[in-house]
Order: C-alpha cells, then sequence, then structure tokens
C-alpha cells in the first residue's frame, strides 16, 4: 500500500452489511481514496451512495480488482473462499466477513478492541471478521477476561434474522404479515401451517416462535455457529484451553442479537468491579437497573454500535461465576463495523509507514 | 375426603391457565363429583364448558367453597395467599400454581414424574405447582438426575406472552399487528415507539424483540423468576446444594416455554445414553435430529402435553456436561397439566383409602 489515500473495494456492497458498510463510510473519517463499489454481475449498473456521492455498482471480477489497496469481503462463503485470494493475489488486503477463512492459522481473526496487533500479521494478505454471535459477546467478554481470567463460558446467542442476509429480514416479515392479527400461536403446528413455505432461510417458522437450530450441522450434533463461537472466542482471546459450550437459537427480531452469557474465571469476581471494567471499556455500554427498566434489548441496540451489557449477576454458588446479558447490532459491531476498524487500522498502519 | 367422587372447585376458571384446565378435566377420564367454576365477581354469571356440559362462573368467597373436597387455585399470587388458607380450613385439599406457596416448607412442590409420593405429606392442606419455567425443563432433567447425578445447571428459560396470563397474549397479539408490514427493528427504538405505552404486563416491547426480565427483583440482581428456577428445581430434585444460574428472557412467542439447558453430573454421560433415557421418560418425547429439521420448538409443541428435547450434545470439554434444549406448552404441563395431574393423584388417593 502506498501513502496516497488507499482504494477501497467493498466486495457485496448490496447486500445486508454492505449497506450498513456504506453508512458507516459515509459517517467515519474519511481516510479512502477511490472507492468502488461491487457486488454480482446481477446488481451491475446498480447506483448506491456513499460519502454522499452515487457511485456505480461493478460485477466483481479480476478488473474490478486491479488497483485496489483494501478489499472488505461481504459476500456468501463460496465467493469469499474464491476471490479474497485472487484480490490477495493482486495486491489488495482482504478483510473478510464470511466464515472461509475464519478458522484458517495463516488468516488473523482480529477484534480491534481486544487483539488489534493480530492484524499485522497476515500471511496471505488475509484477515478475517469473527462471526455476529462471536462479535455480540467477545468485547465485553474480553474486558472481563484481561481482569479476571477467563476458564469457562456457557453461552446461549438469540440471533436476529438479518443474520441470514436480506434474504432473512424479508422472511421474517412476510411471517409477520402473515400471523399479526390472527389468534395463531396456540395449537400445535398452526404457526407452521400459516407460514407455509415462507420460511426462507430458516429451518422452519421464525415469527410466534424459537428455533434452535442456525448454521449447518457440524460434529457430534453442534451447529456450525455454535462451534463456531467457540473456536472464534479461543482464538481471539489466545486461550487454546477455554472451555465453551454455546447454543445458538434464532428468534423473530429483525436486527440485534443478544446473549444470555455465563462466564467464569481463574479469580474471584465482584459485580462492582465487573461493572467498573464494562462501564469503562471501549466500545461496551454498561446499561444495568433492572429495577428502573435500564437492560439492554436487541430492538432498542438495533442501529447502534456499541455492545450493550446488562443483567450483570454473580453466580450465587460460585463467587468466580458472572451471569450476564449482551446485545448488540449484528449488521454493524456483528460485521460492517469491525470490518471498518480493521480497514481503517490497516490503511492507518499503511499511511505511517 | 370420601370415597363418593369428589367435589372440584375451579378457582380461576376464566384465566388463561382455566381454559386449559377445562381442556384436560373434559378430555381427561372423568373422576369427579361436582366441578365448581370460580372466578373474581366480575366473571360471576359467566357460562363455561366443561366435560360437554355448561357451567355458571360463581364468585370465589366462602360460600363457594364449601363441600368442596379439592380445590385448584390458578389466580394472582395475592389472590391464592387469601384464599387458598380459607379453602383448606373448610376442609379441601388445594393444589395451587401461584408463586404464593412454592417456598413454603410446609408444602410440598409436586411434578407428579418425579416426586409423586411428596404429595401425601401436606401439612396445611395445600400442595404447590411449580413455576412453568421450571416445569418446561424439570421433567427432561429430573429423568437424567436419576441415572447421571446432578451437580450443575446453567440454564437460559425463552418464555411465552401467555404466561403473564390472558394480558399477555393480548400485549403481544397488539404489539404484532402494530409493528406488521412496517420496516421497523433496524433502528435505535423504532419498535418502542411503535409499540408505545401498549406494553401490556411487560417491561418494554415484546414484538420483534427479546426482554431480559420477567417476574419482580430479588436479590443481588435476580429476578424473582431466576431465582424461582433454583430453588424449585433444588426442592424438587431434593438437592439443596445443587449449583443452578438461571436466565429468563421474554421471546415473542403466544405459548411455549423453551430452555436451552447446560446440565453438568457426578458420573460421566454420552449423548447415545441421554437419547435412550429421554426417549423411555414418561412426560418425556425426544426428538432430535437437526441434520433433518427435528428439533423441538415452541410453536410447534404449543397445544400439547409432554416436554419435548432435542439438541442434545455432550460438553467438547467436559465428559460429564449435557447441552440440550426443552420446550413445552405453558399453560398445560407448565401450569394446568401439571395441577390436574396432582389433582388427580389426591383423588386417586382418597378412593383407594
Ligand atoms: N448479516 C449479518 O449479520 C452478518 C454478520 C457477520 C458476517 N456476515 C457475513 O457477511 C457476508 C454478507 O452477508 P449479508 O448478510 O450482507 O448477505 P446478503 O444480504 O445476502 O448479501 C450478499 C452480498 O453478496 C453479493 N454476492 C452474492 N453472490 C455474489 C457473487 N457470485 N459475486 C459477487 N457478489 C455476490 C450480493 O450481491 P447481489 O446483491 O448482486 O446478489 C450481496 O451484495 C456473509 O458472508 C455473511 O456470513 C453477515
Ligand atoms: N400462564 C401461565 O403460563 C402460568 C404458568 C404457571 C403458573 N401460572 C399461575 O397461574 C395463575 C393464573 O395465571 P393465568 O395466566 O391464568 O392468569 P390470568 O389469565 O390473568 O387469569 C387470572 C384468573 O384469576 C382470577 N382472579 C383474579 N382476581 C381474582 C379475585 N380477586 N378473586 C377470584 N379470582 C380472581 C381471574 O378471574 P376474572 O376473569 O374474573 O378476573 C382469572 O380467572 C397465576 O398465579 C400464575 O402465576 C400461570
Amino acid at each position: 500500500m502506498t501513502s496516497r489515500r488507499p482504494t477501497l473495494a467493498v466486495v457485496g456492497a448490496t447486500g445486508a452489511v454492505g449497506a450498513v458498510l456504506l453508512q458507516a463510510l459515509t459517517h467515519h473519517a474519511d481516510v479512502w481514496g477511490e472507492i468502488r463499489l461491487l457486488a454480482s454481475p446481477r446488481s451491475a449498473g446498480r447506483k448506491l451512495a456513499v460519502r454522499g456521492e452515487e457511485c456505480e455498482v461493478l460485477a466483481l471480477g479480476e478488473e474490478a480488482l486491479t488497483g485496489v489497496d483494501l478489499a472488505l469481503f461481504l459476500v456468501p462463503d463460496a465467493v469469499a473462499a474464491q476471490w479474497a485470494p485472487i484480490a490477495a493475489a493482486k495486491g489488495a488486503v482482504v478483510v473478510d466477513t464470511s466464515t472461509a477463512f475464519r478458522a484458517d492459522p495463516d488468516v488473523p481473526l482480529v477484534v480491534p478492541e481486544i487483539n488489534p496487533h493480530a492484524v499485522r500479521i497476515r500471511p496471505r494478505g488475509i484477515v478475517a471478521s469473527p462471526g455476529c454471535s462471536t462479535l455480540a459477546l467477545i468485547v465485553a467478554v474480553g474486558a472481563l477476561h484481561a481482569e479476571f481470567g477467563l476458564t469457562e463460558l456457557v453461552v446461549t446467542a438469540q440471533q436476529a434474522a438479518s443474520a441470514a442476509g436480506g434474504a432473512g429480514t424479508e422472511a421474517l416479515r412476510r411471517q409477520l404479515a402473515l400471523v399479526a392479527g390472527s389468534e395463531l400461536g396456540t395449537h400445535p403446528g398452526d404457526v407452521r401451517r400459516a407460514v407455509g413455505d415462507h420460511t426462507g432461510p430458516f429451518p422452519g417458522p421464525l415469527a410466534l416462535n424459537v428455533l434452535p437450530w442456525s448454521g449447518v450441522p457440524a460434529a457430534d450434533g453442534w451447529s456450525s455457529e455454535e462451534l463456531g463461537i467457540r473456536e472464534e472466542t479461543r482464538r481471539i482471546l489466545d486461550l487454546p484451553g477455554l472451555r465453551v459450550a454455546a447454543t445458538c437459537v434464532r428468534v423473530p427480531v429483525v436486527t440485534g442479537h443478544s446473549a444470555s452469557v455465563h462466564a467464569r474465571f481463574e479469580r474471584p469476581v465482584t459485580v462492582a468491579r465487573a461493572h467498573e471494567i464494562l462501564a469503562t471499556s471501549p466500545g461496551v455500554v454498561l446499561y444495568d437497573d433492572p429495577a428502573t427498566g435500564d437492560f439492554p434489548t436487541p430492538a432498542d441496540v438495533a442501529g447502534t454500535d456499541p455492545t450493550w451489557v446488562g443483567r450483570v449477576r454473580r453466580s450465587m454458588d460460585d463467587e468466580r461465576a458472572l451471569e450476564f446479558f449482551v446485545c448488540g447490532d449484528n449488521l454493524r459491531k456483528g460485521a460492517a463495523l469491525n470490518a471498518v476498524q480493521i480497514a481503517e487500522r490497516i490503511a492507518g498502519e499503511a499511511a505511517r509507514s
């Protein structure tokens, strides 16, 4: 990368994450030279606004990637797996939000609040951004880990529809229209019948329901999303022996992941000290006074950048364990924001060198 | 109680639990003599169907409780606290579904699949039925405990709207009508503004949201519902030292509680053996093949009697820990069915004596 302002490619600019990313580029301090918007050939010629200007979408291809310094990949796994190495070979640093490279030991997995240094060692020219469920909790968990020394996590992540992309949001909205104003929800299968085949990317009806499954089958009954939380958390915190048991459920929320977290530490914890840490950690907002109605909820924090934390309690049986509830926007910190933070850090590093 | 068919009073017959209880009385083998329906004076004179006959609702009072052998109480806590002892003093055995007596050492807390014997020792003439979140998981947990010896539970319970009574269901339905067909759910507070003061019994908007709070504030940041799961599970399983950390969240589901459970045992576990136990335990249905879409969901199991279990996995770090997902109808096994099971057991005991 040269010291002129770097050329940025946004690959997948037309998607759910892409839309939020263009907003972030518009509102953050502008460090970019040219910004090029890419998507599938289906979208070529569409115009999208970024930094207050209309910009025409190009089809992803060798030509569109030529001369790019930094490429943000916001596309399905298979597209990222194919095209990110090509972009890297053409000289771009790639920041990828898909699952394609998160487990690759030659690709750093980065959360700038926690392991910013990791971004510098990128043998493949690719940096991965974690999954949105990991990102919903990792900033808060990382802050507590730094003080108390994490040994175990038991997590139930409640995932929003938009984590399944534009198709997820659309399916939930259609389903809600089918059930709203009805008496559905008390007889076996009545919601399933009403929703019919409008399940979209989900393995069943999401409206008026909780689906205890997301991702694809992995080993021994676990889903890829659940093992993702485990492996990603271990990598980001550099705790290869961390005990992690995660359950991912999908809930009828448009945007906003939440998670109920049981965290066990090496050292005794207090709620007062945990509050202090969370209240002063970058990227975290403590919102914890349930008696007056102060706890974060997905619908309230959607559209915001930080990780919100509430419901902090110490286990009644274990002075080393805390329970808490985290919320964050899966499209922002869960994807676009984290990717932009990584990209800005790389651009800053290049400008200083 | 005499050996003639006992007279049954249903106190709170007009409520959400009452409606399901009248269905159960209609469909179960009929062991009752007179069935008397009671509610507040507001409902006196209303007619409700039970056992295929219309029956007039009476106002709860001393007179309406005279000559009752068994009284099912399905009323708010304060009403139960006041009137259950009066019914007992008039000679009825009371089965109460409220929280009023669940922690009273002189009132047995009974789940017939687990501690049926406890029903016989009732110094106050009152038997309590556990809370619906405890009942969502206790039958499955109890079966596994019998084999492996439970030492710790970490639970996230997803509670349905109807657990807050008819008012809860009504509030959720009204809120869904306000948000369906909209683009709401991606900007901070947009759902909250649309729902306005139609929050009903909930501490915030439930449509398109997850509310990490139910019940009232208890000690140290815990809610009464969360401590209820802890105390009730300990009592029912007779494990006063059991480690329990529960989180209760409310989800936009009409009926059907679910819970993500992390259970640790004295002895090593296998998924195969856990499957065998769950597949053969009374009151439990094992539904666990996520690769083919088989996992229980609240909307699918609403209106059914059993506790459904799926997503059984062994912890990857601990051969003594299992994760699983349970679902059950909060109005059936979570309240009306458990109460009827207790009542039928008491009636059977009296008939045999
Ligand atoms: N949604 C989240 O909360 C979230 C969070 C973390 C990570 N992620 C990851 O971020 C990535 C994007 O997710 P999303 O939710 O934004 O999905 P999405 O709404 O479905 O958008 C997909 C994007 O990829 C583009 N695309 C699809 N096939 C392509 C192809 N063959 N060549 C070039 N572009 C192609 C689409 O362009 P067209 O419009 O032209 O089809 C669109 O811009 C995924 O890897 C996802 O796993 C998402
Ligand atoms: N809903 C659940 O999933 C669930 C599960 C477990 C336990 N429970 C417990 O079951 C009980 C009933 O819950 P619910 O959900 O059915 O509530 P609900 O729908 O609000 O019904 C309340 C019932 O109590 C009656 N009632 C209220 N005030 C009364 C008074 N002063 N005198 C006599 N009757 C009075 C009401 O009669 P009117 O119609 O005349 O007002 C109605 O029949 C509660 O203690 C609740 O905690 C509920």
